[in-house]
This record gives C-alpha cells, sequence and structure tokens, in this order.
C-alpha cells in the first residue's frame, strides 16, 4: 500500500485538526479528515469533554458529518485520516460506513500515554467472552427473532 | 451471571423499542435501553435510514442520549439491554462509557438473516492488520507524537 504527498498532506491536517481542539479544551488530542476521490468531505475532532459524549472520538465525528455532507452513508472509495490510530469503536464504524482505508500517525500504544484505552479494548476482542470485562449476556426472546422475520416480509 | 425478572422486562422493552421504529420506518429492527440502578436512563433503536447515517446503532443512541441525560459520560455500573447482540462499534462504545454489563435477545448469526454485519466485522478484529478488508496504515509523523507531550504538559 503506497503513500503519496496527498497522504501526507491530509494526515497533517488531521494532526493540525487535533492541536486546536486540544487548545480549546473540547478534548484530547485527537482530529480526523474523511477525504472522498481526493477532496476532503469532513473533518472530526474528539470532543468528549465538550459534549459529555464519550463517544465523541474524531474518526466517528468525521464518518457521521461526512454521510450528512454527501446525504447518505454509503463512505465506499473513501480515505479516513485520523492523527491517532482508530479505536475499536471507530474501527466498527469504518467497516460500517464502508470507509475503504486509513492512514493515521500515531499508534495505540503512543495513545496509552495520554490515557486513552485503545490498547487495552482491542486486547478485549481477542479474549473468549465470558473473559472479557463487560459481560455480555445471551437471552433468547422468540419476539425479539420475530422481528426479523417481520422485516424481511417487509422487504419482500 | 444470573438474570433475573427486571432483566427480562428490560430486555422485553428493548425489543418492543425494536419494532416500533422498524415499523416507523427509521432503521433495522434493533431497540436498546440503558438501566442505571434499577432505572431507565435512556432508550435507542436504530434509525440509519431516517438518520442517513449508519453508526446511529440502538446501542450507541442510548450510550449517548444516556451521557446526555446524565451530564457525564461515565456509565460504571449500568447495564445495555439490546435486541441484538452489539456489534463492534458499539461494543467499542460500551468499553469507552464505562457500561458493565449487557443483555441481548437475538445472536450476531440470526441478525446475518437480515444483511446486518456484525459477525463479518467481528471476525475482522481476529485478523492480522494486513489481513484486514479496510487496510490501516501507520504513517508516523512527529508533530502527532508532540501533541500527547503538549497533552501532558497542559495536565500537569
Amino acid at each position: 500500500m503506497t503513500i503519496d504527498s496527498s497522504d501526507h498532506g491530509f494526515l497533517k491536517r488531521a494532526v493540525d485538526i487535533s492541536y486546536d481542539h486540544m487548545r480549546s479544551g473540547e478534548g484530547r488530542p485527537f482530529g480526523a479528515i474523511l477525504v472522498m476521490k481526493g477532496k476532503p468531505v469532513a473533518e472530526g475532532w474528539n470532543s468528549i469533554f465538550a459534549s459529555k459524549d464519550p463517544t465523541a472520538h474524531a474518526e466517528l465525528m468525521a464518518i457521521r458529518r461526512a454521510c450528512k455532507v454527501l446525504g447518505h452513508g454509503d463512505l465506499t472509495g473513501s480515505t479516513l485520516y485520523a492523527s491517532g490510530e482508530p479505536c475499536p469503536m471507530c474501527l466498527g464504524a469504518m467497516y460500517l460506513a464502508g470507509v475503504s482505508r486509513c492512514v493515521y500517525a500515531t499508534t495505540r500504544q503512543e495513545a496509552s500515554r495520554i490515557g486513552a484505552q485503545t490498547e487495552i479494548i482491542y486486547e478485549e476482542y481477542l479474549k473468549p467472552e465470558a473473559e472479557r470485562a463487560i459481560p455480555c449476556i445471551h437471552v433468547p426472546m422468540p419476539e425479539a427473532s420475530a422481528a426479523f422475520d417481520e422485516w424481511l416480509a417487509k422487504a419482500r
């Protein structure tokens, strides 16, 4: 996977965003920019303090804003530039939105220095479910499964 | 991990939410409710069609709304009830918010029936990074690492 000068330029922009919003006190120093066909579509930054929303990560915000700008939820063909390696939540959002590629500057290990949980949370995904810090309990309920049948009937 | 009748009641509510918002056309049949100390704090539902936002999953919305209601981002001690097993994005949000426990009714495999990508995306987390569908490329940039130093200096 090659990296060219436009990649460096957009990644630098993501880093600049991280400084701007850290200095304003909105959140931790993480910035992102979503680029489609060589053109910037939307920017995002960590605003977990300003919004009191722990999901307000730079990458998630850039993805949500890009979908709003484009008027649809399909980011196939896009590249997400992030000053820091995306956490598992943001990686999941990338898959859901169809982001095609990601370029990032600092690793999950470096982010641990400022208290980011990225590295620890990634490790949870590798554990058997019973050993994870958050127990997820499956309680089958026939009416929940039946909702999928109703959905499929609607779709036909 | 024991399940009691209040768990069943809240899970049933999550399922009811899934029906309501599927029938209104807002999204796929997934509902969630965030409960703290036995009291419901916020509800969420899949609204990916209405919002054109592929991250508008039931669990993520319930977490975001609960933080707004409580005025802070710490959901330690809470249980998230979800009609369907949380996807990797929503699981990550649970870790970031400190959700303590999750109870769900349908599995990731069942959700595949209606086209949900949950099972496929979880498999991506188990692969070596180079083999994932979304390449994530590390391009070190000294100024990105320096943002963490500035953050630490501010914090002191």
